[in-house]
């Protein structure tokens, strides 16, 4: 039998109050004692209830007292996502194939929107694009190890995706993203020749970021498509 | 202060298990009580981190006690991850306009796979095909509710993506749908003339359902497009 548990009265409650525009995000939420009485549950349904929400990105919590105990809302649904993704993925129930087609097309959307500037209302647009240049430079750092350069690879790509200016479509690109963190590092461990492979991505990097800056959007989008189809042809055919 | 809670060991061992094939869905969990022994933490911890799994679609409880008790792996990502976006979106991190544009970037994708045939390994075509004509038959009834109505249109939307037999982009669009039932049940709600305008949304699906039929791609996408943008244009501004 499955029954519903007392905690889903705290979160249908707050998904309520979030909607009506009663609670917002930095917002603290009310002491755990207050829900569990408001509610008529115990405290450790209330805590569970908590756990939930900051696993999901939707709440931070403290510890300690005071002013600063408590949880308060946030909005951070990209790790939240990515983790949930991910173990979906590790369940085997969401192919790593489906993904890298999936991010594919979103990504590929994201670079056309953003070499074209059909969002210029974007006004920080030069200093995005000034600190994804930066981040290359410190990709070509031969000093750097492979989990700062996959790291910063992430956060280029990030960038380049923000500059379309589509939150949901960026949550989701950083969900697949941070699912896809173990395969790209298991890829990477398998290849022999891994110095040059780290320079092709640099040069495709570098090729699609000066499409991207030139407004050339069928360019970016073609420079992308290739540089994300490059590297998933190097996966072992038995992750696929 | 942030501390990492203890129910976090949990979750890491659970992703390992998972990534190793050690645990398969359907596999049950150890009893709480065995965890929080070899954890060395507390069986509400356990609790909570259980929580945390059964609210991501990856656990499914059952109370009581005997063979039965106990979480059983699951992997559902779809309501759980819809649920998530919709409380993000409750939040306004996530704005409903960039949700509609991203639902249509992967479901015309969707829609050209499943019209082009590329996945004919799809060997149950003709049943999802069959399935969904069965669906818009149930729609034009003018008995049913609109709850009823919005239901199987949900269903039928979801039917033709599952014919482009990518499980991830099926899955996000799920979710988005998930995410955007409240502002479609608003939407109704404001609409003075809506007798007239389900009778056009059924038009609109028909004609949908015979290009993916008729294995016409472009035709597809195209009125894919339209029938989801003009949805979206009587949408009331104020909840853009």
């Amino acid at each position: 039998m499955v029954a519903t548990p007392a905690y889903t009265v705290v979160l249908n409650w707050l998904e309520e109050q979030l909607r009506h525009g009663k609670i917002r995000v930095g917002d603290k939420l009310p002491a755990e004692r207050a829900l569990a009485e408001h509610f008529s549950i115990s405290r450790a349904s209330v805590r569970e209830a908590i756990r939930i929400l900051d696993a999901m990105g939707l709440a931070r919590s403290a510890t300690g007292s005071g002013p600063q105990a408590g949880a308060t809302v946030i909005s951070e649904p990209s790790a939240a996502l990515g983790w949930a993704l991910r173990m979906h993925i590790a369940t085997r129930a969401l192919p790593v194939k489906d993904v890298v087609t999936t991010r594919l097309l979103l990504e590929t959307q994201a670079a056309w929107d953003a070499a074209s500037g059909e969002n210029d209302d974007h006004t920080d647009r030069d200093d995005i694009l000034s600190h994804a240049r930066d981040l290359l430079d410190r990709m070509d750092d031969p000093e750097i190890s492979n989990d700062e350069f996959h790291a910063l690879d992430a956060q280029f790509h990030l960038l380049l995706t923000s500059l379309a200016g589509n939150v949901v479509l960026e949550t989701i690109m950083v969900s697949l993203r941070e699912a896809t963190i173990g395969y790209v590092q298991e890829t990477v461990a398998t290849l022999e020749d891994w110095p040059s492979i780290r320079a092709t991505l640099q040069t495709q990097h570098r090729d699609i970021f000066t499409a991207v800056t030139d407004r050339d959007g069928k360019l970016a989008t073609r420079l992308l498509r290739d540089h994300i189809t490059w590297f998933y042809s190097l996966v072992p055919r038995a992750e696929k």
